[in-house]
C-alpha cells in the first residue's frame, strides 16, 4: 500500500524512554528539570564566519544536512549514490550536481535507509523544532520541506547570533590549527555582540610528521609565530609560543587525535634528531609513529604547566580510501575505527604526568571494548585523567546506553567529562543534547527503579550530566 | 522432589518477546506478519542426498541431532561424555557405541545441561513443530520419544522433498568443494520435483596451501578441471574454470573462511614462487598466510567480474585439538573464536575493489567486538560490503539482540545482509528462523515502543530482516 | 536546598531487580528460595588472625572499610585526596594522617562519588545489616556512624568466629604464599572452634622470576622446604613439596595471576638454563615471560596429578604507577587491565592437558570481550576448563548481568564455576553474595518470563549458581 497522504512528522514527549510505567514515569520527571538547563559545549567543529558576519547565513539545506554531513554522506554512498550526485566537488573539477534542490531529493528517496540511526532523530528533531516542519521527510514532500527550510533561513531569527541565544548556549569551543590566527574568535570578544565561544588548540597536522601537507603547516605555523622553527628546540617554543596565544583568546583546551595512544619518550637528542630528518628529508612511518609517542608526552608537559585540558581523540584511521581521499577529499565518512590498547600505551605518560595536580586529560575511544577493560579503571585512579563521552559511531542511543552501563559502576560518574555535541552542524546542536539528556534521564530513572540511587540523587546527577560535569573537567568555572 | 510424571512440553506463543506488555503486544503483531513468510536459506550445510534419492532417510534421531551437531557435541565432552559414548566413530577403529537408542539416553539424561542454549531451543521447537511431541526430553520419555521421532522419519511427509515444501523454502544453497562435480545440484535441476537450491563455491582447501589434504584437493581440482595446474597462472585459471561452472548450475556466491582477514597483494612472480614452492616442497606457515592474503584480493577481482557474492567467515581457529582431530576428525566442536581486525587488515583489499560496482562481500565475525568498532563503519561507506548476520555460537538469542543494538545505529539496516541459518541439520532450519523472527520482531517493537521508529516502518523492517535483506544480498532476485 | 535532617538509609526488598511487574515478582520468587543457604567463599584474601585469636578485632572502621579497599582508595585518589590524608603509611615514613575519624570524615564527606558503584553497595548494606546503621552516611552523619560501628566491633557479636557463624559460611578459602607455613590454618583445624577454612597455594612471586622480591621468596622457599633450590628440577620439586603440604592442610585449588594466558612448552634444558640465569643474575623480561608461559603448563601437569584446581587469573597490569608502588606499596587501585587473548595463548597447555580427566581450570578474565569470544567456547569443550564468574571491576550489577548474558547461551550454567567473592573485608561477604544472588535470580526471573525456562527450572537453577557450582568447580564435595 503506498501513502498518497504526506504522513505527520511527529515528536513525543516521552521518546527514547524505556517502555515500563515506573521507569518512564520517573524519567519523564528527570529530564524536565533538565531539558532547559543552558547548554555547555566544549568540543564542536563550528565554522564562526556566520556569527562574526551576520549577513552570512548557514547555506542551503543540502549543504548543511547533506554535504557537510560525513554520516550521511558515507550512508547514501553505501547504498550506491555516487558523491557526484550529492553535489560534492570532485579535486579534477569535473562536473558534480549543482542543484541543491536535486540532492536533497536524492536525500529524501533514501531517508528510510536512515531508521533507527541517530543521524534521522537529529534531524527529525531540528526540522520539528527549528524549522516547524511537520510532515515526514519523503519523495513527495521533499521539495516543500525544501523550500520550507530556506525560506526560514533567510528570516532574522535564523542568524547565527539568534540561535546561539535561542539555544540557551553558554559556552562553545570550536577546534583550531596552530597556525590559525584566530581573527573570528577576536573579532567577536572584541564586538558589540557578546558570547562565551572559545578556540582550542589543535596541532595535529603539525605533530604528525608525514602527514601529507606538514610542511606547509610547518611553514604557516613559522609565519604566524614570527620564528624560524629549525630544530626540536624551536619546534616546541612554537607550539609553546601559539598555546599561549590561543589561551590568551580563551582557549581552555587542546585536542588531539592519533591512532594509537602509544606513548615513548625519546631523549632531546633522538627528538631533534628525527625533526631534523623530517625537515630535510622524507620520514619514515617508524619516525613519525615514534615522535608523536613522544609529543603526547610533551604536550602533556606542556598542559601540566600551562593548564590546558588535553583531549585525545584514538582509534581512527583517517582517510582510509585512496581514492576518496584523492578525488574528494577528507570528512567524507571514509574514517575508520580500529583496536585501541590504552594500558600499556600510556604508562610511559601517566607514569611521568598522570598525578600531577594540574594535569587533565581527558580520553575518547572508537573502540567500546576498551570502556569497562582499560578507560574506566585508568580514569577512576588518576586524578589527572577522565573519559570524554560516547564519541562518534557511538554519540547515540544504545551507544550511551553502553557507556553508561561500562562506564559508571567501575568509574563513578564524577570522572566522566559530562557530554560534547561534536557538531559540524550548529542546527543540530539543541538536538544531540536532547539526545544525551534524555538517554541520561532514562539510564538514572533505571537506577531509581531498581534502588540503586534515590530520586534526589537522580535529579543531581542528572544536573551533572547535563552542565556540570563538562565545565568542570573542561575548567570552565 | 522427583517428578514422576514426566512433564508436558509447550511452545509459549509469545516466547522470546520482551514481558513489557506494550513491548509483548506489538512484537506479536510484528511476528504475526512474517511468521509464515518463505524460507530464505543462502548459507547451508545441507547433504542433498536425501533430496536426489528419496528413498533415503535423514538417518536415525542420535545422527540427526547429536552426532552430526557440533553444539551437542561440545557440550556433553565438556561435561565428561567421551566421544565414544556417544557413537562418533574413531579413525583408529576401535569400537564406539553403535547403538543409536543407548546415544540418546546419555543425550536425555544430560539435556538439563542446555537450559537456556540456542541447542534446546532449536531442538525443542523441532520435537514440537516438526513431530508432535508432547513431553519434555528426559531420562524417563527418552525411548519413547526417539521412537516417535523414528517412526515419523519414516512416513512419507518426512522426505526431504516433502519438508522443503512444507517448510516454504523459497531458496537454499549448499557449500561446496571446487573438486565437486555438483551431480546433486545437476540432479536436482534436470528432475521432476522442482526446487531452488544451489551451490556455493568454498575453496579454502586449495587455497589454503599448508592445509593437511591440499595435495589431494589439488589433485582433484586438476581433473575436474581437466587442468594441469602447474603455476600460479594456471590455478587461478582452473578456479574461474570452477566459478564459471558453479555458475552455470545456479551459484551465486563464493564463501572463505579464514582466522584473519589481512589482505596483501603479492606480485605475480612472489604468488607464483609461493605456489611453486608447495607445490614442490612443504611451505612455511608465513607463505601460506601471505598467499592466503593474495588470494583474498584475488577472489574480490573474480567476483567483481563473474558477480559471484564473496562471503568472508573470519576468526575460528579450526581443528584446535589435536588429539580430537586426529581421532574424531574434524567439526567435533573443537574450533574456536580468536579476536579480529578488520580495518587494517582489509585496507589492501578495499583500497582496490571495495568500491567495485559489481563486488559484493558479506562479512562474518566471531567477535563480537567487531561489531560496532570496525564492521559497522565499514559496511555503512563501502558499497561492496554487508554485514553478514550473528553467526555460529552468535546465532542466539542474545547474540541477535547485541548485534542489532550494536551494528544498526551506524550501519543502518540497509547495510546488513538478513538472516543465515548456516544449517548442518536440515530439520531444524524453521526452528532457527523462528527465533531470528522473533527476535526481530521483538527488537522492532522495542524501537515501536521507544517512539525511533513507527509501527507501519517496523512492519516494513521485519519483512525485509526476514526475506528481503538476504534475497538482495545475494543477487537472489 | 540543603537536607538538615539526616536522611534515613533503606534497603528495599526489591533492590536490583527488573523494573517489570511479573520478572520482579518471579524474581523475588526464587530469591527468597536462595537467600538464606550457606556461603560458600573458595577465593578470598582474607587475613585469618582475628579467627586465631579471638582477642584481636577487625581495626578501626577506617581501616575495614578505606585503608584495606583499593575500590575506595583509587577512587578517592581520582578526585584528588591524598593518600597521606587516608592514613596510607608512606615508605619514606613522612608523617600520615593517624587519626582514623578524619579520614572517615573525609571519605564520609566524598561518599556520592560512589553513586552506582558496588562499593556504595556493598558499604550500605553491611552498614545496614551488619551495623543496624539507619542514617544515611554524610558529613553529618559520618562521627554518629564511625561510633557506633566502632562500639559494635567491641561487642562480642563481632567476633571474627561469631561472624563466620552468623553468616553461615560452609567453607572459605584463603590465598597463601608457598613460602607461608599455614600456622593459622594449623592452629584452627586443631583448636576448639570448628570451621572450614582452607588455604590456596599461589606461588607468583616465585614463579615470576622478575618479581622484585623474587629472590627473597625463594630464600623462603628454600628454608620451608627444606631443600636447597639451585637448579629448574629442585625448584619443581620445592613446588610440589608445597603443594602437598598445602593439599595435608586441605587446600583444594592453586592461584596464578598472569598478565598474559601465554603458554609455551620449554625442553627440560631450556628452562633449566632461564632458572639459573635467575639464580646468579638479573634476567630478561623475556626469558622471565618465556618461564612463566612454560610454568603454567607444568603447573597444569602438577593439577592433573595432585587434583588441585587450577585458578589462573588473567590480565593485570600490577604496581602500574611506579611512584604509587614506590611510596604506599601494592594494592592501592594502581592494578588495570589490558586486552587478553585466549585462544592462541593457551593452545600449547590445552592441547597437552585440556582433556586430561584430573585436571580442572577457573579462567577468569578482566577483558570482558573475551568472555563471548573465547572463554564460552573454550569451556564448553573442554572438560578441564571452567569460567570463573566477574572478576575484580566486574563484580557488579552490570558485570554480573552481562557475564550471564555473554557466557551462558555458549558455555551453558554447568561449565561456570558458581560465585566467588574475592573479598579482603571478611564483614562485606554477605553483601557481596547477596548482589550475586539477586542478580541471578534477576536473570532467572527474565529467563522465565521470556519462556525460555520454566520456574522450576530457574529454582534449581538459582540453588547451583549459589551453592552447587561453586562446590563442584572446587570439589568441595
Amino acid at each position: 500500500m503506498v501513502n498518497t497522504q504526506p504522513q505527520p512528522l511527529e515528536l513525543h514527549e516521552d521518546r527514547f524512554f524505556d517502555p515500563d510505567d515506573g521507569q518512564r514515569n520517573i524519567a519523564r520527571e528527570i529530564f524536565n528539570c533538565i531539558k532547559n538547563l543552558p547548554i555547555v559545549s566544549p568540543h564542536t567543529h563550528i565554522d564562526l564566519a556566520p556569527f562574526v558576519d551576520p549577513s552570512m547565513g548557514f547555506g542551503d539545506p543540502a549543504k548543511i544536512f547533506i554535504q557537510q554531513d560525513h554520516y550521511i554522506l558515507r550512508m547514501l554512498h553505501a547504498q550506491g549514490v555516487p558523491f557526484e550526485a550529492l553535489g560534492i566537488p570532485r579535486s579534477d573539477e569535473r562536473p558534480v550536481e549543482s542543484d541543491p534542490h536535486q540532492v536533497w531529493k536524492i536525500f529524501a528517496e533514501h531517508y528510510s535507509l536512515f531508521r533507527a540511526t541517530p543521524s534521522k532523530i537529529w534531524i527529525d528533531q531540528t526540522l520539528y523544532d527549528l524549522f516547524s516542519i511537520r510532515k515526514k521527510l519523503s519523495v513527495d514532500t521533499a521539495i516543500e520541506i525544501y523550500e520550507q527550510i530556506e525560506s526560514a533561513l533567510r528570516s532574522p531569527q535564523f542568524s547565527a547570533r539568534h540561535l546561539f541565544s535561542q539555544f540557551n548556549i553558554k559556552v562553545l569551543c570550536t577546534t583550531d590549527a596552530p597556525s590559525d590566527d584566530l581573527t573570528a574568535h577576536r573579532d567577536i570578544q572584541t564586538g558589540i555582540w557578546q558570547a562565551d565561544i572559545r578556540p582550542t588548540f589543535r596541532p595535529d597536522n603539525i605533530i604528525n610528521l608525514d602527514a601529507p601537507d606538514w610542511r606547509a603547516e610547518l611553514q604557516k605555523l613559522c609565519q604566524i609565530a614570527g620564528m624560524d622553527i629549525s630544530s626540536y628546540s624551536t619546534f616546541i617554543a612554537a607550539l609553546e609560543n601559539r598555546r599561549k596565544y590561543f589561551r590568551s583568546l580563551g582557549a581552555v583546551a587542546s585536542d588531539h587525535a592519533v591512532i594509537s595512544p602509544h606513548t615513548e619518550m625519546l631523549s632531546h637528542q633522538q627528538a631533534d634528531a628525527i625533526f631534523r630528518r623530517a625537515l630535510h628529508a622524507k620520514i619514515t612511518h617508524e619516525d613519525a609513529a615514534r615522535f608523536t609517542a613522544h609529543m603526547l608526552i610533551e604536550l602533556a608537559r606542556m598542559s601540566s604547566e600551562d593548564g590546558l585540558v588535553m583531549q585525545l581523540h584514538v582509534g581512527a584511521y583517517r582517510n582510509y580510501s585512496s581514492s576518496v581521499y584523492q578525488l574528494f577529499g577528507p570528512n567524507r565518512g571514509f574514517d575508520f575505527p580500529t583496536p585501541i590498547e590504552f594500558t600499556r600505551s600510556l604508562h610511559s605518560l601517566l607514569d611521568r604526568f598522570g598525578r600531577h595536580p594540574n594535569l587533565r586529560m581527558i580520553l575518547f575511544t572508537l573502540d567500546e571494548s576498551s570502556y569497562s577493560r582499560e578507560l574506566a579503571p585508568l580514569v577512576s585512579a588518576y586524578p589527572a585523567l577522565k573519559i570524554g563521552p560516547p564519541w562518534w559511531f557511538h554519540d547515540s542511543l544504545n551507544g550511551i546506553r553502553r557507556y553508561f552501563d561500562q562506564v559508571i559502576e567501575t568509574a563513578g560518574l564524577y570522572n566522566t567529562a559530562g557530554f560534547n555535541d561534536d557538531a559540524r552542524n550548529f542546527l543540530t546542536i539543541p538536538a544531540r543534547h536532547d539526545v544525551w539528556r534524555r538517554s541520561s534521564a532514562n539510564w538514572l530513572a533505571g537506577l531509581v527503579v531498581r534502588k540503586i540511587i534515590e530520586l534526589d540523587e537522580g535529579l543531581e546527577m542528572a544536573v551533572d550530566l547535563a552542565l556540570n560535569l563538562a565545565l568542570k573537567a573542561y575548567r570552565l568555572r
